[in-house]
């Protein structure tokens, strides 16, 4: 594979292992996916039968170097806004107990060169108000809510 | 003024008396920064003698409605990265004991138009954590250590 794991103890490693965590469900707000190696680790839940949910911004979903495409062919359940302003959100959450926020994009721009933060946070304060944007985002992002022809 | 501070309950005016909360001392740590309103309630704290901080990104400070000439001017302490990779933090310590951090650019797209998130945390654990980023992003970027003739 051209992309492996990342191994070793960095920002990146750490942050993969956290998200392999996962046993029952990922649930992803990313606002850019780009950075392969986090996809892999995706992939390889999804293909493990966790229940994996990614909700994205539709202008950057395109760009060059999104992982966005790989994941839907994979076949992982991706929905995004239909709005001008961005899905800004890059959260994580995991088995629906660990909220993996912050202000760091799936990007290598962002792995690799930029000053990010990372918190990582299992307070059930905390992961539910994360979790219910989810939930409100997924619905809201339900491509039967679609208005193409208003 | 033609920019009043924000009233009513809007995430904007919450976020905002949080900031006047500030007694002593005021960190921010902020890639882009472009809210008027924001930049008038820091203008205050400084004008009230809370010492302000703020650390933010060399190519987005000279963006076209950039509040950090602004703050310059009004006397507060300004210091910016010399890198190619972004200072992409968005956080902001109060009195060193409250931390609002999260994926919001103080822009006012990102106000207006995102979907968003900020978490205010005052966990000791957590706040102390991005103080020892600021602080240490502060000496990194002191003017003393620019280096343009390598």
């Amino acid at each position: 594979c051209p992309c492996p794991l990342p191994s070793g103890d960095t920002a990146l490693s750490r942050l993969v292992r956290r998200l392999l965590s996962a046993r029952r469900s990922l649930d992803l707000c990313l606002f850019s996916f780009s950075c392969p190696q986090l996809a892999r680790a995706v992939q390889l839940l999804h293909r493990r039968g966790v229940r994996v949910r990614l909700v994205t911004d539709s202008q950057y979903m395109g760009l060059c170097g999104s992982q966005i495409g790989r994941l839907r062919h994979a076949g992982i359940q991706v929905r995004h806004d239909q709005h001008s302003g961005y899905m800004h959100h890059k959260f994580a959450i995991v088995d629906q107990r660990m909220l993996i926020t912050g202000s760091l994009n799936w990007t290598t721009q962002a792995v690799q060169s930029n000053r990010e933060n990372v918190l990582v946070v299992e307070d059930a304060e905390y992961v539910k108000a994360f979790l219910e944007e989810f939930e409100r985002i997924w619905e809201e992002y339900n491509p039967a809510n679609y208005s193409f022809f208003p």
